[in-house]
């Protein structure tokens, strides 16, 4: 079960070697982006072996769980999201030389002084040799530390098993790092009014402090969501990928040959892409093993991991308007959830679809009323009943015993009937690319309406 | 067990009170140091109170181990030196905002860009209002970075028990952030060459990769040395705030008001300062629980944490010559442990000092040779037994039977006899306190004559 089978090994072997040897020539041309794309691609050949070959040490240090929705309820090892993170941090970490330019050191006074700094001609010629200015090294770097503190604090969640309103604040403290280097390395906190409020509010209003409980409040949201759109074989990992695809499409919106250059934007689109190809890669080596049927789960650990890769590249990347059109199922989720996550209806402690082992089929599972709602809670489940957000059932006196529990995904199997496992997750992925795309779409198009210009044709306009 | 008592509730109420007035007022006026000193109050009383606090939840989650050296072999908490690393690590995060200049933007075309940044005038008039320039903010981030990546490997080791020959690379996996953004935050690998091999030598001498060998072996020696100098209670974090202490003292040399202003190494020492005093912080707390009899466990995440932190303010601090100084005892007892270490001669699993119960003091602990040692290291070990380096048994024939295992604790046992626990720590202590402050005696005298200068004085020479 351990062991590589030779296909594995052999098609393993030939993207490392084609990796590796992308990634020489890169680097020696000084190309951090086609850098980026090899080394993701060694990242997703390392963690690929690393899950397979670790497997059977998680299970022994009790780093496992049984999949309940399978006719033989087999143990399986549990957080190996964690070994993808860490193959990614390593990544990350490595890549720091590729993109920045050198300083060059022309007068040092000892102890580590930089006295006399020559700024670098701006030596690009082409439009692929994009590098950041040494001044962004901090924020990069904070965006890590920003990773490795929700990786710490999940590994810490999924051993000792954290109470559910603690875990919400995990990605809080993890994200004071950025929040912190943000207001030491840049420290603007003004924001574009949008152009129907302009002749109130002015051009910019400068939100203060109000800025930085926003981007709390978004990394403290994205890490959540996706920890939540949980509990079926691949959904976690599914669903991070097809974000972290269309985020690259919206970057490369503003880098490909098409656009302006040099984009006051581009260095942002950049930082993202450069966070979020090596995030494709470990995760594409983690869905292989956790697609249905799963041979491992990814722990609360991958899902922090990802939502936090989401929100650093929105908050530091300056899109976070533009991330929360890719989160729309899980914001939707969220909101359907509310009420069970709030306690205002009673909440199960599990709430992911019954497995029905006659049939092999998942359908939805239900909270069981044992004295009926009140009135208001009562009238507001028949309404929502009356538009197929929630399935009831009632007993002879016409009380409601059973209403299918609040998710997205036992709403699909109300909507669309009991099926297998992957034939579900396959339908919530396709609805979340359509509404990804659907959203991009929207935002490139709107933001002329909204506000003086789209972004991407900035220089175009006065 | 783990309430704190109300002498100890009133005593850290009254720390954290002080601490968090004098912060108040240190982050108004501008004081770094002051509220450095003021962050590791308060970093003292929260590793405090969850170390305590935490002590049942680590044992139920399957971290804990059994003392030993004790009447009553009772299991404690494992892995305790993980709580302060977090601690010390959300300290370092929120104290970045305070030691660094900040960058005024004066004109930016968004999405992130400085384009015109406004240097500030250097605006210092006290001598306590030591800031960094902002471009020092990588490094520093580089050092949380390792900091952290070693926290979560020590993790993986206490949790998976990792092969000794693999440990060994540990830290060198989480000095890989320091190395590289040396290398591009400053990128200098020239050495002051020692003056009686100038002639041949030059002034400088650039040692190229050789360098960043140099430093890795520090990153790599640092933790492990203090990871065996270990097993009894209370060793790992006393000696840890014995040169975390001698080097703050080392640093003080070149802020005090006698010094030369503004000195070369100022903020290479202010550097090591600020990374030191929370450590101290948070390992007092540790201390107060580990030391004899232990109420809990550091783990060796502690360890590697301690060295990293050694090896971080040594590297980054340009001093590490000065750091082996402070080394001595730990340089000895790796040289003295390495040949069993190496396995040139047996090592039993365990070679911490043996406990008898009848007497409750330590005894040295002994390797029992089933075949008599080869003829080779027979002689080496009865010339070591001359000049009382082991301690041998020997059967009626002369063969070697028994032999003191190699560590600087028992070698303190064979020379002072059989000891209670709490003395042995505070003979070995004692030491190195003596040899600590001697290697900085010798240090700031001897560098006169074998450089051209101690870098005290770089100012006063020509």
């Amino acid at each position: 079960m351990d062991q590589l089978s030779s296909t594995e090994t052999l098609s393993l072997a030939a993207i490392t070697l084609a990796s590796g040897t992308v990634l020489w020539n890169a680097v020696r041309e000084g190309e951090p982006l086609i850098s980026s794309i090899a080394m993701s691609g060694l990242a997703f050949t390392s963690a690929f072996c690393l899950i397979r070959w670790l497997g059977s040490v998680f299970m022994r240090a009790g780093l496992k769980g049984k999949d309940m929705s399978k006719p033989k309820k087999l143990e399986i090892p549990e957080t190996m999201g964690a070994v993808c993170a860490v193959v990614y941090l390593i990544t990350m970490i490595l890549f720091v030389p590729l993109p920045f330019y050198y300083d060059i050191v022309a007068a040092t006074s000892g102890g580590g002084n930089k006295d006399v700094v020559l700024e670098l001609e701006r030596i690009e010629t082409g439009r692929l040799l994009h590098k950041f200015p040494h001044s962004k090294l901090g924020l990069y770097l904070s965006g890590i530390l920003s990773l490795q503190s929700v990786v710490i604090l999940g590994i810490g969640d999924d051993l000792f098993d954290i109470r559910w309103r603690h875990k919400l604040f995990i990605p809080a403290i993890a994200a004071i790092p950025i929040l912190v280097v943000y207001s030491v390395d840049f420290g603007v906190t003004q924001v574009v009014v949008p152009r129907p409020l302009q002749q109130y509010l002015g051009q910019l209003v400068d939100l203060g402090w109000l800025y930085y409980a926003y981007m709390a409040a978004i990394a403290i949201f994205c890490p959540n969501s996706i920890n939540i759109l949980a509990g079926i074989n691949g959904i976690e990992v599914s669903q991070s990928i097809v974000i972290a695809v269309l985020i690259v499409i919206n970057d490369s919106l503003y880098l490909l040959p098409g656009s302006e250059y040099p984009h006051p934007a581009t260095d942002s689109h950049l930082f993202s892409i450069f966070f979020l190809l090596p995030f494709i890669g470990v995760s594409l080596a983690l869905w292989w093993h956790n697609w249905y049927p799963a041979r491992v789960f990814v722990g609360d650990t991958y899902c922090y991991f990802a939502g936090m890769v989401f929100a650093i590249v929105g908050i530091l990347g300056h899109f976070s308007k533009t991330l929360l059109l890719l989160f729309i199922p899980q914001i939707f989720n969220f909101l359907y959830s509310a009420p069970q996550l709030f306690h205002l209806i009673p909440c199960p402690r599990h709430r992911l679809p019954r497995y029905n082992a006659r049939t092999n089929q998942l359908e939805p599972s239900v909270t069981l009323w044992e004295r009926p709602p009140s009135k208001v809670i009562a009238i507001l489940l028949k309404l929502m009943s009356r538009i197929r957000l929630v399935k009831i059932e009632y007993n002879s006196k016409g009380d409601i015993v059973e209403t299918s529990n609040l998710t997205i995904l036992n709403l699909w199997l109300v909507w669309f009937g009991p099926m297998k496992e992957d034939r579900l997750a396959i339908g919530i992925l396709v609805m979340q690319v359509l509404v990804g795309v659907g959203g991009l779409f929207i935002r490139h198009r709107l933001a002329l309406w909204i506000f003086q210009q789209d972004n991407r044709a900035y220089s175009i306009l006065p």
